[in-house]
Order: structure tokens, then sequence, then C-alpha cells
């Protein structure tokens, strides 16, 4: 073993250890989208060693001469065979800002889980009646299912209550028996597994209200930022998979311990969850194998709503509750999007709406003239600002705004300097740049000298010929975090440009199977985060969604998240979701001719539709 | 800690450890029927220490000063502060013998377990249902329950098996899937939880037999022989309840992972355990806690039929695989006394019939006229041997059987020297002596001079004062295992009396509330391992049972064990058992004068009936 040390905190790790599996073992972060292959260049960390040296080729494509002399290295390249100390930069968490509809859309309240408080007659030697027996006969509920671990101990809380007691109640099931009164406390918590970012919410029943809720970073980033790099580590047997799923269970279960710390709620009053996600995060989440997702034909374990037992998965809530993850509809179209059809109603809309959920994935749903159709394309990691060399997460430090008059503006995260841009940034920039002619309807930095005479001369001078091809400054030096001058690259605006060309033209076919023209969508609805802040006029000008009135564009925030905080409060819109995701058409665009086509016509930016 | 040496094994124990709290940690057995408490002298062993050491108040009164002066101690009542050698004088462990019917009783077999071997579809682009739906829709059950720990490794399995496989299902349950068609092979088992003594049946449901049987000493002994001591126990707080669980279910474990290997059988491959066991026996199964049925009015937390998966227990079979425990009628008419009923058809046979099972407790079941009525009494423990100065369980060296002509006439278990006398040997030759007028109907022993006059010489000479009262040499020292004079004490003669008074009185309680002569009763069937050794004759001789002809009165075996199999081979002969459960009605003696009477006048020899 050999001690590494992280500025106050030292670990013990075998050697030959990464230090990126050391950073992870330390409970710290570092930025990592690739999931520690090298090729994404952004796990950086200094280290100081005596140990001989020499970098890898991913090193030394990722880092400057002098950041190599300074000892940096990319944690996922580095083995560590002796002591040493490592300085990172870490990152501050990613920031949580207000949508358009954070407020829970309004529900007639009917969740599952009801409380019943009883006073039940004593035994006598008349009245022999078993305590189960004595119990469920006092109950509206007939056939309830017994529950060994709640008649374990069950003689003692009825008389600890001196059998006055309370029956928690979930459909046919009891989930706990409780002494005195206790029908005026009753939590439940929705969850949202996204691949980046995991958020709860903890909400009282009886209100219908969120009392609290809490973000963190997923921590199964250490085994890659995407879904695919996950079902491989997943995919190396069943210890692999235990390891992935309790990850994301402890790092949910610090979430809610928080809250309830927060709020005084006990562990014991947390009745139940509901959970959504993309279809890997819940199988992963469950425990299930998620091997044959990645390949085609995309097979997922389950479809339907699942419902276990919160011990089982090791949910920090009432070990009896149960835990419901809301169905999905394909491999990669999620109980995350039947969450955001829910929340968004698509049932219920007049006319025809347009549903775009846009991360690692996209996902659409048209839903409109008795039919839900719905797809998903692999968007890159673009949008997600990974794969761009100056690329990150919505975190501290990201521009997430661009404008180009004279010169270039940015407005930036946190509002210090800058780091690096994220998703909602990229496009703006691109969208700019493409308006102020920068960039070519094709994506091709501007070379001819008519094209470069009229761009404005502060914008001119942020273009220029970088080590292999054109690049464009997006902030100088003096205003960046590292002091280098934060640049996109022609290699940046191609990534871009494929995942917007996956995007539109999946919207081309869901259109097309539907019959209608794109223009005939009443409503596109911009769901997650990226849809939150995306500018519209940017995604309009990039043509990554069909040419429509602004006003029929809107974002709808956290639209999983507040599905699921739906079905948590209601049978019906628990019901609601299971019909959609059973009436979902899923069009599977992988093995269609017609989406590659659509797909090259769309890498432009003027668009197809 | 201190070494403790038992011949070849040393178990290192924590200072002030009792002897018998080593013994059982050594994993060695020493007899004990007061659970501990000094009462019952049982628990001899010879301690060697230079340790100096007086002896307790229990131990002056069970051992001779010879053998305290030779390092022979209560297990019970030493604890050690030294290392120290110590020499059980082990017992063997309890003998099985052949029953009347220990052939399984011939039934229809239709158990709730079926194995479906499948071809299914291999999953194309066109067809993109997922891994569960593929499996279910193949399946003729319709709404079948999802199960996350089936779907965590359904992947593989299907893939494993080239999308051949065989679907397990129980009831609306799905319990496995296997790769192939494993159909050919489709275990349970059996199980009979006796304070005493656990026994195991491994059935092939497929064909309906018995592929092997197991027993052994129930190891919860350590805790007390008899249930309230257990009981007592248990309700220390929920660790000890599972330390007392954790040992029935080792126990039980160990029989069937030794039947697994002798047959060549894997775990997964047992498919459902039916377990049966008087009501504390199975609450203590079950975890638990039985708190409340010690006192009155002995409250069961649960009556009916339980049914838990076995992971929940850590029964050593398929994991998701179904515990069933058979209902009961009462606190103390457990399971046992159902699976008997449902082996001796009670609710198919004409005329009324009398089960009874006796052991610690006698448990009663009158059937007929449409009606089954039970009833318990506490017959104490005389009829197991327990607190009968040379009493002991029915095993090696146990008297079982007595008979008075000239002299008396000893049968003993295994052939050799005599150790004890066990319950039936007792009731043989307590009825023997009273046909001979060593003892009179009111259970006094013999001494006027005129009634001594009439006995043969050689007995006689067996009648003679003890250190209090009057005893009968039951055999000589040169005929016993340790030289000392086995014999009867007036005080054994009381036990009994007060065990036969009491099954004697429920009985007529019983058959009064039927509204019938005791006559009236077509058919005794005498259960379990007493009913099964017990000589009819005896039994009517002392007045335990009605003066019924002879061939009234059946043994019937394991009447127990046989309805567990029974209940596990047909799902129609399991529900019997619950309509039987049901249907019964439950006489509680315990606060009924009339019981009381009928129990004084049961006292003596001549009956009541």
């Amino acid at each position: 073993m050999i001690d590494i040390t992280f500025s106050n905190k030292v670990v013990q790790v075998e050697k030959d250890t990464t230090i990126l599996q050391a950073v992870a073992l330390a409970g710290r972060q570092v930025e990592s989208t690739c999931g520690g292959k090298g090729t994404c260049g952004k796990c950086k960390v200094q280290i100081k060693t005596d140990a001989p040296y020499s970098p890898t080729l991913a090193e030394k494509k990722f880092l400057t001469a002098s950041e190599l002399e300074a000892g940096w290295v990319l944690a996922c390249q580095h083995t560590l065979t002796h002591n040493a100390s490592i300085r990172i930069e870490e990152q501050k968490d990613v920031v949580h800002r207000k949508t358009d509809l954070a407020e829970l859309r309004e529900i007639e309240l009917a969740p599952s889980v009801c409380k019943y408080p009883l006073e039940l007659e004593r035994p006598t030697v008349e009245d022999q009646r078993s305590d189960w027996e004595r119990l469920v006969s006092a109950l509206p509920e007939r056939g309830l299912r017994f529950s060994r671990s709640i008649a374990a101990t069950l003689p003692k809380v009825l008389r600890d209550g001196g059998f006055q007691i309370t029956a928690v109640l979930d459909g046919h099931r009891l989930l706990a028996v409780e002494p005195h009164d206790t029908s005026k406390r009753c939590f439940g918590i929705a969850i949202d597994i996204g691949t980046t970012t995991v958020v709860v919410y903890l909400l009282d029943m009886l209100q219908g209200i969120v009392a609290a809720s809490g973000a963190m970073t997923n921590p199964q980033q250490i085994f890659g930022a995407d879904v695919i790099s996950r079902i491989t580590y997943a995919a190396g047997g069943p210890e692999k998979l235990q390891e992935v799923q309790g990850k994301v269970v402890g790092g949910l279960n610090k979430i809610i311990k928080e809250l309830c710390q927060e709020k005084n709620i006990k562990q014991e009053e947390i009745y139940q969850a509901v959970v959504v996600g993309n279809t890997t995060m819940a199988h992963l989440f469950l425990g299930i194998d998620p091997t044959y997702l990645a390949p085609a034909p995309f097979i997922p374990v389950f479809q339907q709503m699942v419902d276990v037992e919160a011990k089982e998965l090791g949910l920090y809530m009432l070990s009896t509750g149960r835990v419901l993850v809301l169905p999905n509809v394909a491999g990669y179209v999620g109980s995350d999007t039947v969450g955001a059809m829910l929340a968004a109603r698509a049932d219920h809309l007049d006319g025809v709406s347009l549903i775009v959920d846009i991360g690692t994935n996209g996902e659409m749903v048209l839903s409109g003239k008795n039919r839900i159709l719905t797809c998903s394309t692999a968007a890159g990691p673009a949008f997600e600002g990974a794969e761009i060399r100056y690329g990150m997460r919505a975190a501290e430090g990201a521009i997430e705004a661009v404008s180009i008059a004279q010169d270039v503006e940015l407005k930036t995260i946190g509002g210090g300097k800058d780091r690096g841009i994220c998703g909602s940034g990229l496009i703006d920039a691109i969208a700019e740049m493409f308006k102020a002619g920068v960039i070519t309807a094709s994506g091709r930095y501007a070379s001819e000298p008519e094209d470069l005479e009229i761009l404005p001369p502060l914008v001119r001078e942020r273009l220029r010929k970088g080590e292999q091809t054109f690049e464009f400054v997006l902030a100088w030096g003096k205003d960046s975090v590292s002091g280098e001058d934060l640049v996109l690259s022609q290699k940046d605006i191609r990534a871009l440009q494929l995942a917007k060309g996956a995007i539109s033209a999946g919207i081309t076919l869901l259109v097309r199977e539907m019959g209608i023209s794109p223009l005939e969508i009443d409503r596109v609805l911009l769901a997650g985060a990226f849809g939150n802040y995306i500018k519209k006029e940017s995604a309009l000008g990039i043509g990554l969604l069909p040419p429509l009135p602004l006003e029929r564009i809107h974002s709808i925030g956290n639209a999983a998240g507040d599905g699921a905080k739906m079905a948590l409060l209601s049978i019906i819109e628990r019901g609601r979701a299971e019909t959609m995701a059973k009436q979902a058409e899923h069009i599977e665009l992988s093995n269609k001719k017609e989406f590659q086509d659509e797909f090259l016509k769309g890498l432009g930016f003027e668009g197809i539709f």
C-alpha cells in the first residue's frame, strides 16, 4: 500500500491504482467525461513525487510542455507506484438554477399511501384473535398481504401504543404499524437519476408540497460520463453491477439523510419513492444487468413500471416502503421521458406537441392525433460540453451565453473568470458566430478575404489559425481561470453539428410518421436543464428546431422530476404514466436509411425543416 | 479469553461463560431440560481444572459427594474463570424408528411449483420487447409479479441458454428462470420443527416421493428445553429473537445441505418449503416476537398460513423460493396439529375421531358432526422424560418398555445398558406397577402389609424407602450405565399423574362440547413420536384415554410431518389445511373451572371416562 495525499486528506491505495481511482477513494471529484479512456483530457491533476515519469500519448496530446514540466498529468492515465501528493482543482458542484416551472404542477392529491389511526380492542381469553388478525379486521382494505417484518415487532408496537396505533397502507400492502396516532405525518420522495446529476425531492404527501430538495453529481461518474461507459463497466459481472448500483444509492442516501435532518423527518416516515431516469440509469439503480442495452437491438430487461421493497435496494427510507420506477418506452426512451410526458400532460394537450429533452442523448416525443411517437438519438456529448476542447458541465465558470456584435460578449455562471463553455453557451456561440458570418452554413470557418472583411475588427482578431485548423477565441487568457485563451476549434463545431443533425433528423422522422408538416407543431416543450438554459433564438438560429414562432417554444424545466412528483402524489397520475408508456410507439432510428439521409442534410445550419 | 478443551476440540470463550454456553459454542450437546435454570440436574459434565471450586445449591442437590469430588458439575451452574478441560458424556442423537405410517399417504400430485420449458424468439430491431415481456408473454400465467432479483440476471440466463430456458412458477410468482430445459428436476422440502427435534424431508415434487430425510435435536435446546424458556429468552429483545431464529435455521440448513450433497441436488433446485411446528416454534422460525404467547390470554402474532421468501429467513434453498408455514389454530395448537389433521384426513373421516399428540404439551382434536374442536393443555414434561429423576428423551439407553410379572422386564433403546427412562417407558412402568399392585389407584406406593404381601418377592424387593419417600427400583445398578440404581420416586409418579390428568380432562371437555359420550369416539389417532411408541394397553391402563376397544386406537406416526409433505405436494391439500384451521373451534381450557374439576378427578389411575 502507498499513501496518496490530497490537500488535507490521505488515502492508502494499492500500488498501481490510477490517480482517478485514488481521487474517488478519497471522496473527491475531478472532471472526467470519457470514463478514464484518456480521450477527453479533462482529468488534469498536479502530482508531486520524486518518482521518474514519462508522459503517455494521451498526456502529450492534452497537456502542454510547461504543464508536463510542472507535474500535471491525466488522472486516468497515471498509475501510482510511490507515495505522492496530488493537487486537484476541485470543481464546485453543479449549480442549480430556477426553472420556468419549478413549482409543482397542480394535481389532485391521491397518493397510494394512506394512514389509518385505529383504536383496537384488547385481547382477552374470550377473544384470542392473533395480533395480525386483530389489526387487519379493523382496516378497510381486505386481502392485505402478510408481512413478516412487520409481524416480527407487531406485538410490541400494539402494546406500546396501548392498542392505539396507526396503520400505513400502500394499496393492498401494509407498510408499517406505528404506535399512537401518527396520521399527521406522511412523506415520500421523488428521484430523478440523470446520467450527470441526481436530484431528490422530499415531499409532504398530505399537503402535496415539496418540503426540501437536493442534488449532486451522479457518483457513477467515476465509471464514465456516458451511459455506454457505465454499461460496459457493469457488464463486467455481478460484483461490478452491484458496485455501480451501490454508488448511485449511496449518493441518493446522502442527499435523503441531509434532507431528513434538515426537516427533522425520520427515515421510517418516508413511505414511498418514485424514481425516473433514462433506461440505463433505471437498470443500474435496480441492479439489473444493462449489458444488452448497449448493442443493437438495444433490449431493456423491463419496460413496465417496477415496484420493489426499499430494503432490497438499500434506499434510505422505511425498509418495507415501496420504490416505484416509472415505465420506460425503449432502451433509449426511459422513465425520465415518461415523467416528462406526464408533467407536460402530453395525453391531454390539444393539437400536436413536441417534447424535446436533450442531453448526451436526445429523446423526442411527438404527441397528437391520438398517437404518441417517441424516438431517441445519440446526440453526442457536445451539448453537455464533453468532447469540446474547452467544454464543461453547467457548473461555476462555464460560459452559458454568448452574443456577438462589435465584439464577443460572454455571460458566465457565477460571474467570475471563465473556465470553459457549457452546452447552452456552445449553441449560443455557434448561432452567433453563424449570424455574424464567422462560420458558414456548412459549418466551416470563414476564410475567403471577402468574408473576413465584413467581420468587425475585434471579432476578426479572434479568428486565427490554430495548430491544425482555424479556431475562434471566445475568451482571452486574461479573462480565463487557467490564463489560456479559450477557443472553439473547427472540430468543436463539427461535434455540435453532429449532435444537432441527429436531433433535427429525429424530429423530421417523427413528424413524417405522424403525417404532418413540421410547421403544424403547436408547441415545442424543451425539457431538462438544457431546455431550460438554451436561448430559443439560438436553437432556431442553428436549425435545431423547426422554424416556429418563438411563442410556440417553451421551457418546461425538470419535467422528468415533476412527473416523478406527480406519480408520487397521485395514483391517477401514475396510471396515466403507465398508459402513455404503453401507448407510445417507438421509432427506432438506428436502422433507418431515411434517418441517415436526414441526418446528413441536417448537419448544416440552415436546417432541414 | 480462556481456552476450554472438549476431548479433541478447543474453544476460546470469554471469562465467566457458563460451561453450557461453552458446550454450545463447541458445537457439542449435553442434555438439559430446564434451560439452564439448575432445576433438572441433567447437564452433568466432568471438569478438570486447578481452580478452587465450591458447589452451588443445585449441584449439591443433584450430585453425589463422590461425583462432586471427581469434578462433576452442572454445566449450567458453573462459570469458567480459567482454562479447563471438560469431559462430556455425549448423547447419541435421537433414534428414529419407523412408524406405522412412515410411507407418504397417497395424494394426487398438484404442487404449486410448475416448470415451463420455453423456446423464446430472439429479439430484433423489429421486436424490441424487453427480456421480461418476452418471457412472460410466452407463459400461460398472466399478471406475473415482477421480480427484481430474477430480472437482475435475466439477460445472461436468456442468452446463455440461446433463448431456450425453463421458467419456474409458483402460482402468480416467477421463482426462477434457468437456462436450457430443466423441467425434469424439481425439489421441495417439508420441515417439522419440534421443540425437541427438527426433521427435514427432501421431496422430488415431480414424482411425489421423499428422496431423503434427516433429523437433529433442535439447536434451540441451549435456550431451554421447553417453549416457555425459549419465549422468555427471545423476549429479551430483537437480537435475542434473531439469535433464536438463526439457531433453528442454522440447524435446518445443516441437514438440508447434507441431503442435497447426498442426492446431488443444488440449492437452487429446491423451490419450495412447507413448515409445521407448534405455534411458538413457528414464531421463532419466522423471527416473530413470541412474547405474548407465554402469558394468558396466549395471543399469537399470526394464525393464517404465512408465505415468505426463503432469503428473508436465510433458509438453504432457492433464495426467491417461498417458505410456507401452515396455519395455526391458537397459541398452543400449532401448524403441527393442523398438519396432523391434514394427514389424518380429519375432515373426510366418518364418525368421530380424536387426534391426540402428546409432548410437553398435549394437543387434542375432536372432529366429527361437522365440527373440529381443539384444545391443548400443558402436560408437563413427564411424557418427555423431563423432571423425572431418571427421565430422558427417547435416545439410546432409554427404557422404552416395561412389563412386570414375577420380576421387572425392561426393553431399552439400542439394547445396551440402561441410562434412564423415556416417556413411553414411564407410562408402561406405571401401568404395570398399578396392575401389579405396586401403586394404588390414587398413585401412592403400596405400604400396607397386606398390599405388600401379594407382590412377587423380586418385585417387592424393588420397593424401598428412599431418602424421603418410597421408591421403586426399575433397573439395578449392575444393569445401568452409571452403576446407580434407576428408581422411580413418588414424585415421579405424581409428575405423570399431573400430565395424565390434564390430557384426560382435556378429552373430557372436548367430548362434552360435542355433546357425545367418550365411548362414541370411533377412532383415537395417536400422533407424533410419543403416540408411536406408547403401548396402547398401558395408555388405557393408566386411564389416559377413554376405555375403547384396542382396535379403535391407532398410531399415525409423524402426522405433522406427513401433513407438511402433503401440503408441499398439493395445493388442494394446502387448501384443506387452511380450511380446517379456520373451521377449528378452539376450547381454551386455562380459564375453565370445569377443566380444573375434571383434572383433579383425572389424577387417579382409574380414569374419568
